[in-house]
Protein backbone atom coordinates (compact mmCIF):
# COMPACT_ATOMS: atom_id res chain seq x y z
CA UNK A 1 0.00 0.00 0.00
CA UNK A 2 1.35 3.60 -1.10
CA UNK A 3 1.28 6.22 1.31
CA UNK A 4 -0.14 9.52 -0.34
CA UNK A 5 3.29 11.15 -1.14
CA UNK A 6 4.36 8.13 -3.33
CA UNK A 7 0.71 8.19 -4.46
CA UNK A 8 0.79 11.87 -5.57
CA UNK A 9 4.79 10.73 -6.99
CA UNK A 10 2.98 7.70 -8.86
CA UNK A 11 0.22 9.71 -10.73
CA UNK A 12 2.17 12.41 -11.78
CA UNK A 13 4.60 9.88 -13.37
CA UNK A 14 1.85 8.10 -15.28
CA UNK A 15 0.85 11.24 -16.15
CA UNK A 16 3.93 12.03 -18.22
CA UNK A 17 4.49 7.96 -19.24
CA UNK A 18 0.67 8.42 -21.18
CA UNK A 19 2.28 11.65 -22.86
CA UNK A 20 4.91 10.04 -24.21
CA UNK A 21 2.93 7.36 -25.37
CA UNK A 22 0.46 9.51 -26.76
CA UNK A 23 2.99 11.38 -28.68
CA UNK A 24 5.63 8.31 -29.82
CA UNK A 25 2.36 6.84 -31.28
CA UNK A 26 1.48 9.96 -33.09
CA UNK A 27 4.47 10.56 -34.17
CA UNK A 28 4.92 7.07 -35.47
CA UNK A 29 1.55 6.95 -37.38
CA UNK A 30 3.19 10.28 -39.21
CA UNK A 31 5.31 9.51 -42.73
CA UNK A 32 7.98 11.62 -43.09
CA UNK A 33 5.86 13.77 -45.37
CA UNK A 34 3.13 14.09 -43.59
CA UNK A 35 5.04 15.63 -40.19
CA UNK A 36 6.59 18.26 -42.49
CA UNK A 37 3.18 19.60 -42.74
CA UNK A 38 1.85 22.71 -40.37
CA UNK A 39 -0.22 21.90 -38.43
CA UNK A 40 -2.23 25.13 -39.39
CA UNK A 41 -1.37 27.72 -42.01
CA UNK A 42 1.66 29.49 -41.25
CA UNK A 43 2.09 27.87 -38.34
CA UNK A 44 4.86 25.44 -36.69
CA UNK A 45 5.26 22.27 -38.83
CA UNK A 46 5.34 18.65 -36.90
CA UNK A 47 9.23 18.69 -37.61
CA UNK A 48 9.58 21.71 -35.63
CA UNK A 49 7.35 20.48 -32.92
CA UNK A 50 8.88 17.30 -32.49
CA UNK A 51 12.60 18.88 -32.23
CA UNK A 52 10.93 21.43 -29.45
CA UNK A 53 9.62 17.96 -27.54
CA UNK A 54 12.95 16.40 -27.57
CA UNK A 55 14.74 19.71 -26.87
CA UNK A 56 12.94 20.47 -24.00
CA UNK A 57 12.59 16.40 -22.80
CA UNK A 58 16.52 16.67 -23.03
CA UNK A 59 16.92 20.06 -21.00
CA UNK A 60 14.75 17.92 -18.27
CA UNK A 61 18.04 15.78 -18.24
CA UNK A 62 20.45 18.14 -16.51
CA UNK A 63 17.36 20.49 -14.99
CA UNK A 64 16.94 17.17 -12.89
CA UNK A 65 20.39 16.17 -12.03
CA UNK A 66 19.86 13.40 -14.49
CA UNK A 67 23.40 14.12 -16.26
CA UNK A 68 24.52 16.64 -19.54
CA UNK A 69 22.20 17.01 -21.90
CA UNK A 70 22.32 14.45 -25.08
CA UNK A 71 22.27 17.10 -27.98
CA UNK A 72 22.31 20.28 -26.58
CA UNK A 73 22.65 21.66 -30.07
CA UNK A 74 18.91 21.31 -30.50
CA UNK A 75 18.26 24.30 -27.94
CA UNK A 76 19.04 26.97 -30.47
CA UNK A 77 17.08 24.90 -33.10
CA UNK A 78 14.62 24.33 -31.48
CA UNK A 79 13.71 26.48 -28.88
CA UNK A 80 15.75 29.68 -29.28
CA UNK A 81 14.81 30.16 -32.93
CA UNK A 82 11.61 29.94 -34.42
CA UNK A 83 10.64 27.34 -37.13
CA UNK A 84 11.61 28.45 -40.80
CA UNK A 85 14.83 30.27 -39.13
CA UNK A 86 17.59 29.38 -41.73
CA UNK A 87 19.67 26.99 -39.64
CA UNK A 88 20.66 23.38 -40.66
CA UNK A 89 18.66 20.77 -38.19
CA UNK A 90 18.46 17.26 -38.11
CA UNK A 91 16.77 14.72 -40.47
CA UNK A 92 13.97 13.76 -39.48
CA UNK A 93 15.21 10.36 -39.16
CA UNK A 94 17.50 11.91 -36.31
CA UNK A 95 14.85 13.61 -34.82
CA UNK A 96 12.70 10.77 -34.40
CA UNK A 97 15.85 8.43 -33.15
CA UNK A 98 16.55 11.25 -31.09
CA UNK A 99 12.94 11.16 -29.54
CA UNK A 100 13.18 7.70 -28.31
CA UNK A 101 16.82 7.97 -27.10
CA UNK A 102 15.93 10.83 -24.59
CA UNK A 103 12.78 9.67 -23.95
CA UNK A 104 14.28 6.22 -22.70
CA UNK A 105 17.21 7.89 -20.58
CA UNK A 106 14.49 9.93 -18.45
CA UNK A 107 12.61 6.79 -18.17
CA UNK A 108 15.28 4.86 -16.87
CA UNK A 109 16.18 7.94 -14.49
CA UNK A 110 12.73 8.39 -13.61
CA UNK A 111 12.46 4.53 -12.39
CA UNK A 112 15.63 5.10 -10.41
CA UNK A 113 14.19 8.09 -8.52
CA UNK A 114 13.10 7.60 -4.60
CA UNK A 115 9.73 9.87 -3.85
CA UNK A 116 12.41 11.80 -1.50
CA UNK A 117 14.66 12.30 -4.81
CA UNK A 118 11.51 13.92 -6.13
CA UNK A 119 11.12 16.58 -3.89
CA UNK A 120 14.36 17.69 -3.80
CA UNK A 121 15.12 21.10 -5.79
CA UNK A 122 16.02 21.18 -9.45
CA UNK A 123 19.08 22.68 -10.56
CA UNK A 124 18.10 26.17 -12.06
CA UNK A 125 17.19 27.24 -8.32
CA UNK A 126 19.74 28.14 -5.40
CA UNK A 127 19.69 26.32 -2.25
CA UNK A 128 18.50 29.46 -0.70
CA UNK A 129 15.84 30.38 -3.14
CA UNK A 130 14.48 26.37 -2.80
CA UNK A 131 14.56 26.80 1.25
CA UNK A 132 12.10 29.20 0.64
CA UNK A 133 10.28 27.77 -2.24
CA UNK A 134 10.34 24.21 -2.08
CA UNK A 135 7.80 23.77 -4.81
CA UNK A 136 10.46 24.28 -6.99
CA UNK A 137 11.31 20.60 -7.13
CA UNK A 138 12.29 17.49 -9.60
CA UNK A 139 8.57 16.44 -9.56
CA UNK A 140 7.27 20.11 -10.38
CA UNK A 141 9.81 19.76 -13.67
CA UNK A 142 7.89 16.45 -14.33
CA UNK A 143 5.02 18.08 -13.97
CA UNK A 144 4.86 21.26 -16.25
CA UNK A 145 6.97 19.02 -18.86
CA UNK A 146 3.94 17.02 -18.87
CA UNK A 147 1.61 19.77 -18.91
CA UNK A 148 3.89 21.33 -22.10
CA UNK A 149 3.81 17.88 -24.35
CA UNK A 150 -0.09 17.95 -24.05
CA UNK A 151 -0.17 21.50 -25.44
CA UNK A 152 2.33 20.30 -28.12
CA UNK A 153 -0.23 17.41 -28.93
CA UNK A 154 -3.00 18.80 -29.30
CA UNK A 155 -1.76 21.07 -31.81
CA UNK A 156 0.40 17.48 -32.85
CA UNK A 157 -3.18 16.05 -33.66
CA UNK A 158 -4.17 18.21 -36.31
CA UNK A 159 -1.52 16.53 -37.88
CA UNK A 160 -4.13 13.56 -38.21
CA UNK A 161 -6.04 14.16 -41.72
CA UNK B 1 6.57 24.00 6.01
CA UNK B 2 4.46 21.90 4.20
CA UNK B 3 4.84 18.01 4.47
CA UNK B 4 5.48 16.34 1.15
CA UNK B 5 1.88 15.09 0.53
CA UNK B 6 0.64 18.49 1.07
CA UNK B 7 3.38 20.10 -1.20
CA UNK B 8 2.79 17.27 -4.19
CA UNK B 9 -1.15 18.17 -3.99
CA UNK B 10 -0.23 22.36 -3.96
CA UNK B 11 2.13 21.74 -7.34
CA UNK B 12 -1.12 19.89 -9.03
CA UNK B 13 -3.60 22.65 -7.65
CA UNK B 14 -0.98 25.55 -8.83
CA UNK B 15 -0.91 23.78 -12.30
CA UNK B 16 -5.01 23.67 -12.64
CA UNK B 17 -5.06 27.18 -11.37
CA UNK B 18 -2.06 28.60 -13.86
CA UNK B 19 -4.11 26.43 -17.22
CA UNK B 20 -7.56 28.32 -16.29
CA UNK B 21 -5.33 31.66 -15.71
CA UNK B 22 -4.18 31.03 -19.22
CA UNK B 23 -7.06 30.02 -20.48
CA UNK B 24 -9.36 32.86 -19.19
CA UNK B 25 -6.77 34.99 -20.73
CA UNK B 26 -6.90 33.61 -24.19
CA UNK B 27 -10.66 34.00 -24.25
CA UNK B 28 -10.85 37.59 -22.68
CA UNK B 29 -8.58 38.42 -25.82
CA UNK B 30 -10.79 36.73 -28.36
CA UNK B 31 -14.19 38.77 -29.84
CA UNK B 32 -16.63 37.18 -30.36
CA UNK B 33 -16.10 37.24 -33.88
CA UNK B 34 -12.98 36.17 -33.16
CA UNK B 35 -13.64 32.99 -31.11
CA UNK B 36 -15.96 31.55 -33.81
CA UNK B 37 -13.26 30.91 -35.94
CA UNK B 38 -11.90 26.92 -36.59
CA UNK B 39 -8.34 26.33 -34.79
CA UNK B 40 -7.47 25.22 -38.47
CA UNK B 41 -9.41 24.65 -41.92
CA UNK B 42 -12.10 21.88 -41.23
CA UNK B 43 -11.16 21.78 -37.65
CA UNK B 44 -12.76 22.66 -34.44
CA UNK B 45 -13.82 26.02 -33.87
CA UNK B 46 -12.97 28.08 -30.50
CA UNK B 47 -16.60 28.42 -29.63
CA UNK B 48 -16.94 24.45 -29.55
CA UNK B 49 -13.58 24.14 -27.64
CA UNK B 50 -14.94 26.98 -25.03
CA UNK B 51 -17.89 25.30 -24.98
CA UNK B 52 -15.95 21.81 -24.28
CA UNK B 53 -13.71 23.02 -21.68
CA UNK B 54 -16.89 24.36 -19.13
CA UNK B 55 -18.94 20.95 -20.11
CA UNK B 56 -15.78 18.94 -18.54
CA UNK B 57 -14.65 21.46 -15.89
CA UNK B 58 -18.99 21.40 -15.12
CA UNK B 59 -18.42 17.22 -14.96
CA UNK B 60 -15.43 17.71 -12.65
CA UNK B 61 -17.96 18.96 -9.78
CA UNK B 62 -20.25 15.61 -9.74
CA UNK B 63 -16.94 13.37 -10.25
CA UNK B 64 -15.16 15.02 -6.91
CA UNK B 65 -17.77 15.05 -5.36
CA UNK B 66 -18.34 18.78 -4.99
CA UNK B 67 -21.73 18.96 -6.25
CA UNK B 68 -24.28 18.67 -9.45
CA UNK B 69 -23.32 20.08 -12.71
CA UNK B 70 -24.58 23.76 -13.11
CA UNK B 71 -24.96 22.90 -16.58
CA UNK B 72 -25.93 19.26 -17.61
CA UNK B 73 -26.91 20.18 -20.59
CA UNK B 74 -23.68 21.16 -22.37
CA UNK B 75 -22.46 17.34 -21.98
CA UNK B 76 -24.63 16.38 -24.79
CA UNK B 77 -23.26 19.71 -26.91
CA UNK B 78 -20.21 19.60 -26.32
CA UNK B 79 -18.73 16.18 -25.64
CA UNK B 80 -21.20 13.73 -27.13
CA UNK B 81 -21.54 16.01 -30.19
CA UNK B 82 -19.15 17.18 -32.36
CA UNK B 83 -18.75 20.66 -33.74
CA UNK B 84 -21.14 21.59 -36.27
CA UNK B 85 -24.09 19.39 -35.15
CA UNK B 86 -27.37 20.95 -35.64
CA UNK B 87 -28.40 21.36 -32.22
CA UNK B 88 -29.70 24.59 -30.64
CA UNK B 89 -26.47 25.83 -28.70
CA UNK B 90 -25.95 28.73 -25.82
CA UNK B 91 -24.73 32.17 -27.28
CA UNK B 92 -20.92 33.00 -26.93
CA UNK B 93 -21.70 35.33 -24.09
CA UNK B 94 -23.55 32.50 -21.77
CA UNK B 95 -20.31 30.32 -22.96
CA UNK B 96 -18.47 32.86 -21.57
CA UNK B 97 -20.33 33.64 -18.52
CA UNK B 98 -20.67 29.89 -17.72
CA UNK B 99 -16.08 29.24 -17.91
CA UNK B 100 -16.32 32.23 -15.13
CA UNK B 101 -19.19 30.47 -13.10
CA UNK B 102 -18.40 26.82 -13.31
CA UNK B 103 -14.31 27.43 -12.76
CA UNK B 104 -15.22 30.00 -9.58
CA UNK B 105 -17.52 26.95 -7.75
CA UNK B 106 -14.62 24.66 -8.81
CA UNK B 107 -11.72 26.85 -7.23
CA UNK B 108 -13.95 27.68 -3.86
CA UNK B 109 -14.37 23.69 -3.50
CA UNK B 110 -10.57 23.24 -4.61
CA UNK B 111 -9.97 25.45 -1.89
CA UNK B 112 -12.09 23.49 0.90
CA UNK B 113 -10.44 20.32 0.84
CA UNK B 114 -7.93 19.28 3.12
CA UNK B 115 -4.81 17.01 2.00
CA UNK B 116 -6.62 13.92 2.73
CA UNK B 117 -9.92 14.73 0.66
CA UNK B 118 -7.71 14.96 -2.68
CA UNK B 119 -6.70 11.20 -1.64
CA UNK B 120 -10.72 10.10 -1.70
CA UNK B 121 -12.03 8.22 -4.72
CA UNK B 122 -13.94 10.10 -7.12
CA UNK B 123 -17.42 9.23 -8.19
CA UNK B 124 -16.82 7.56 -10.76
CA UNK B 125 -15.29 4.56 -9.12
CA UNK B 126 -16.62 1.87 -7.00
CA UNK B 127 -15.50 1.16 -2.82
CA UNK B 128 -14.62 -2.16 -3.93
CA UNK B 129 -12.33 -1.08 -7.05
CA UNK B 130 -10.84 1.81 -5.49
CA UNK B 131 -9.69 -0.70 -2.63
CA UNK B 132 -7.41 -1.81 -5.56
CA UNK B 133 -6.85 1.36 -7.35
CA UNK B 134 -5.62 3.54 -4.55
CA UNK B 135 -4.92 6.12 -7.63
CA UNK B 136 -8.49 6.38 -8.82
CA UNK B 137 -9.05 9.89 -6.23
CA UNK B 138 -9.85 13.58 -6.78
CA UNK B 139 -6.36 14.57 -6.67
CA UNK B 140 -5.95 12.40 -9.89
CA UNK B 141 -8.67 13.86 -11.86
CA UNK B 142 -7.38 17.83 -11.04
CA UNK B 143 -4.37 16.22 -12.51
CA UNK B 144 -5.88 14.97 -16.10
CA UNK B 145 -8.41 17.59 -16.43
CA UNK B 146 -5.34 20.22 -16.08
CA UNK B 147 -3.81 17.95 -18.95
CA UNK B 148 -6.88 17.62 -20.96
CA UNK B 149 -7.07 21.75 -20.55
CA UNK B 150 -3.05 21.73 -21.59
CA UNK B 151 -3.86 19.76 -24.61
CA UNK B 152 -6.89 21.91 -26.07
CA UNK B 153 -5.00 25.67 -25.06
CA UNK B 154 -2.23 24.47 -27.64
CA UNK B 155 -5.52 24.57 -30.10
CA UNK B 156 -6.66 27.72 -28.65
CA UNK B 157 -3.76 29.57 -28.93
CA UNK B 158 -3.64 28.99 -32.46
CA UNK B 159 -6.73 31.40 -32.97
CA UNK B 160 -4.61 34.71 -31.69
CA UNK B 161 -4.01 36.13 -35.04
Amino acid sequence: MKNQQELAIQLIIDSWNSHIKRATKLFDSLSDEAIQNHIAPNRNSGTYLLGHLVAVHDGMLSLMNFGDKLHPELEQLFIRNPDGAALEKPSIAQLRSYWTEVNNVLNNKINEQTTDDWFKKHSAVSEEDFAKEPHRNKINILLTRTNHAAYHLGQLALLNK
